[in-house]
């Protein structure tokens, strides 16, 4: 095999480029070998191989710098740069990572996984090199879906200025995870249909070049592109159509499910493993399709991932314009949130946890400081989300809990959340945030109230000596805790906080009288969190001592949940055993 | 005068045409007499009079729904919805705020005070009326300042896929508070020089119709435009050429410093109280000139605000290309820093940190993720910084402070801020923040070190029982609570923490021996601050006390830095008489 010779794009450069289509080939056959086995960004990267194998035929990284940005359709750029073994040995699948990662290579530049951010990240190093007076290329490649991003299209305009070398690669393949979104695409697509010469074009009006490629799969064309660009002396960006899912039929006929594969059956395409069972995704779009039947001022808003609250295209469809996908954009989406509350409209906002970052200040500024009566349902916000280090979903608390005007409900049961979602869809009074649960779907008998307007603390369990106050889907280990003192002859007290926002003083002085220690636990960063809040309610009393039980200040990467578990003292019976010994 | 009789724009609409203009000329004249009393937004305002009136005479608000970016240009529509005493009576002068405000005038949207917001604030008006069948205008007002911003930007795109009445009004004054930044700059200078016939077209090619008007402060052209547009059926930029500072002929010549005017005399424009004096401004674009000239590696980054690190028109002249100013662009300019730490450079981003919430996510992905030695120094972070609800400065520790990676340092005088920043800049191991004092400009003799590496906690005074630990410009608090003490004979500690992210468990665990009250200050709001994490790494100890003081979570509108001190308990003495209760 080609492959096999190539340790770095030294030896790519040894072949003819009669040679690439064949390696290209090859490259294709691992991908599938490995992602029909282990899972992974399907569509992207089998999108990508041929122009990842003209990028590194023409530049010289690592001295010419490539920037991927969300660094989901690296696998190739990962093969060619001395790490194809991962993908040639079964026995080294797990070897390498999902993104790009410097310290696992020279050629890579940054640690990325969020949207949108490849072209001002290379804008500084493009800025640095000038300053220094050397004269490398710097490549930024983005695709079609993550140029809606705010800081992408910032990043354009101020490419646009840029007086020296900057090449951005827009890999064009006509959708994000789901369809495109926004007049950004109206544009792009009157490009892809003029081949390149439509008078709309987004990156000549930010004063960029332009170069357009018809087959962005095909190699000859590739390489004839990038060689007019190289050491081009002012910003340009060479527009390349591919085919997404490029070379399994069932991808490229379906491109949304093949977006992020889970293992499958590579002759047949079905999944190897079939979940099945009860998830958050369905449960909330069943309610909130309810909803929207009964009133059309209910409309729920995805930013580019509609499937997080259950909506596949069947559900879109039934749910018409009362589906609001913005594509990329979480600030509008969230800003679009406020102005529809303000309107008279119900506007639920579903995110994950760690994309929602990209909207601190919107939530801030354009819900809370306007009491937008908005409603945030924040996903996979736990240790048991998504675990590489870029998309960590639990600093939400930290985020969110601080701000004034918002209350941000923390669920225990998919009863709780349903009737908290009820509640903020069907108030105007302030900014909600719902913390979907992530540990499974937990159904509970437990009474749950109908209004969480009064930011109580649900007393669960009375006992005395020790309490548990333990938040949202911390509850059950709470309740594990509890049992796990009641063994060692400890009565503790269980309490649901009901949100993470607010603090119930009556609640809490009350437990002062009849507990020594009080313990907190949430699913989320220790450092700036909910239960330091509490450490910080109680520092001038004697007699409560408070243990904060959360995740250490430490960015961790492809961590088994387990593990963060062990490692911070969140097992019941550390939980149990800390308790004790305070007491 | 004709204004004193209009009381709603619906008296607006009883004028004939032709007394628009002098309409205008009597706005003029009293936003002349209460800028040069009181100061204010000032080029912004006199360029939107006609644009204002026009805006009112066609469209009809509070229905048709118009809502101003930043809204710091809205003086003329408030005085045409009601609110026109505020000018005309100077004992009123105090009643009106400088942002539009929905508690003040239903012809008000939102409270908005940072840029970029209205596009997307406003579609969700239109999305919420078209759920609801209703037919009203929507009208977003925004500077060509504020389009480089991400939301903005990502706004335009959304709107562009709008199937139903949006109306953007694009007001181009050819800068931001200075000069603009960015390729789509050059695109509206093009539309300029075009009359708006240029091909290369940032709205059209975003998938939106656009009408040009070649002077927007000649109201027959904008009331022609405007009802062009009114009750459109599709997404419509007017694209508006107006003179900043119009009818001001300093103002006119000088745009810059006239954007924002401190009180004056009209005749001379020369400022009524000068300043003088020291300020952080000068100290920090003095050392940074300095470290520029002897290493072109060294480069300040601004996103629209250069003076707020001093670099004024001459100083940016003098740094040449190591002035990197991006627009308004806040997301961009972070990862750039980011970008340029990755290739050697050595970045330092000037950011007001009410500005840099917008930047969360970047400062942990793009910067902290990748452990990128960028430095940022974050500007009027205080109560004695803005004091208006949308501009309030003080949520950065809480922001910034638990992000992984990131050395959150907190200087106590000029000596030490100076001396971390040094630091930073030549360090290359770690992101760096820095917080500027707000408290005045404060020298100190005290020993500063040279190295921050070490993340300990400077005991300044060594007494016992009571220990004040001051964090940055609440240093000074911190020290005459300390003689407020003394003078109710307890000999108190003072610590300088040095950074608002770390915890130096051994310096708190020898406090605890001989302490029993541990008082915690910051310039910042309490819940998910610094002070919390102080108090949770004690919570577990019995015999120790921890009062955290900084502020409530709450929005404060035009607040007194006395005020919200004495409220929050943060005066020497209440410092002092609250520690000495606790003990």
């Amino acid at each position: 095999m080609i492959i096999e010779g190539i340790d770095s794009p030294v030896d790519l450069k040894k072949l003819g480029e009669r040679e690439l289509p064949s390696l290209a080939d090859e490259i294709r056959v691992l991908l599938l070998n490995k992602l029909s086995e282990k899972g992974g960004h399907f569509g992207p990267n089998l999108g990508m191989v041929e122009a990842t194998i003209a990028l590194h035929y023409v530049f010289d990284s690592p001295s010419d710098k490539i920037v991927f940005d969300v660094s989901h359709q690296t696998y190739t750029h990962k093969m060619l740069t001395g790490r194809a073994f991962a993908w040639l040995d079964s026995a080294r699948y797990d070897e390498v990572t999902g993104f790009t990662n410097p310290a696992e290579s020279e050629h890579d530049q940054f640690t990325i996984g969020h949207t949108s951010t490849s072209i001002s990240l290379a804008l500084g190093i493009a800025k640095a090199r000038d300053l220094q007076g050397a004269k490398e290329n710097v490549i930024a490649v983005i695709g079609d879906g993550s140029l809606s991003g705010g800081e992408a299209l910032e990043g354009l305009s101020v490419a646009g200025e840029m007086g020296s070398n900057f090449i951005i690669v827009v890999n064009d393949n006509d959708m994000s995870i789901a369809e495109n979104h926004g007049g950004l695409y109206t544009s792009l697509s009157k490009l892809r249909a003029t081949e390149g010469k439509s008078a709309d074009n987004i990156f000549s009006a930010m004063g960029l070049d332009y170069v357009f490629v018809k087959d962005g799969n095909d190699i000859p064309s590739l390489l004839t592109a990038f060689r007019s660009v190289k050491d081009s002396s002012k910003p340009v960006v060479v527009h390349i159509v591919t085919q997404k899912g490029k070379g399994y039929k069932l991808a490229e006929e379906n491109r949304e499910p093949w977006h992020y594969a889970q293992p499958f059956d590579l002759g047949t395409g079905k999944p190897r493993r079939v979940g099945g069972g009860e998830n958050y995704g369905n449960i909330s779009a069943e309610f909130l399709l309810g909803k929207m039947k009964n009133d059309s001022r209910v409309a729920v808003i995805t930013a580019g991932t509609p499937t997080i609250l259950g909506f596949d295209k069947k559900r879109r469809d039934e749910a018409g314009s009362q589906f609001i996908d913005v594509g990329i954009a979480e600030e509008t989406a969230t800003a679009m949130a406020s102005g529809m509350a303000r309107r008279g409209g119900k506007p639920v906002f579903g995110v994950y946890g760690t994309f929602f970052q990209r909207c601190y200040d919107q939530v801030q500024q354009d819900v809370c400081v306007n009491g937008s009566a908005a409603t945030f349902v924040v996903c996979g916000a736990s240790v048991w989300g998504m675990n590489g280090v870029t998309h960590i979903g639990w600093y939400d608390i930290q985020m969110l809990s601080h701000i004034p005007n918002l209350l941000y409900l923390a669920p225990t049961s998919v009863e709780e959340y349903l009737s908290m979602l009820d509640w903020s869809i069907e108030q105007d009074k302030l900014p909600v945030a719902i913390r979907q649960p992530s540990n499974g779907v937990v159904h509970s008998s437990r009474a749950v109230r109908k209004d969480y307007g009064d930011l109580s603390y649900d007393v669960v369990k009375r006992g005395k000596d020790v309490a548990i106050i333990a938040l949202g889907d911390f509850f059950q280990l709470g309740e594990k805790a509890v049992e796990s003192l009641s063994a060692s002859g400890i009565d503790a007290t269980l309490v649901n906080p009901v949100s993470a926002s607010c603090i119930d003083g009556e609640c809490l002085k009350e437990l002062a009288k009849s507990h020594r220690v009080i313990v907190t636990l949430e699913d989320g960063i220790l450092s700036g969190g909910w239960g330091q809040t509490i450490a910080s309610f109680f520092g001038a009393e004697s007699g409560v001592k408070v243990i904060n039980r959360g995740y250490k200040k430490e960015f961790l990467d492809r961590f088994k949940a387990d593990d963060v578990l062990l490692d911070n003292r969140l097992t019941p019976e550390l939980i149990a055993s800390d308790a004790a010994a305070a007491l």
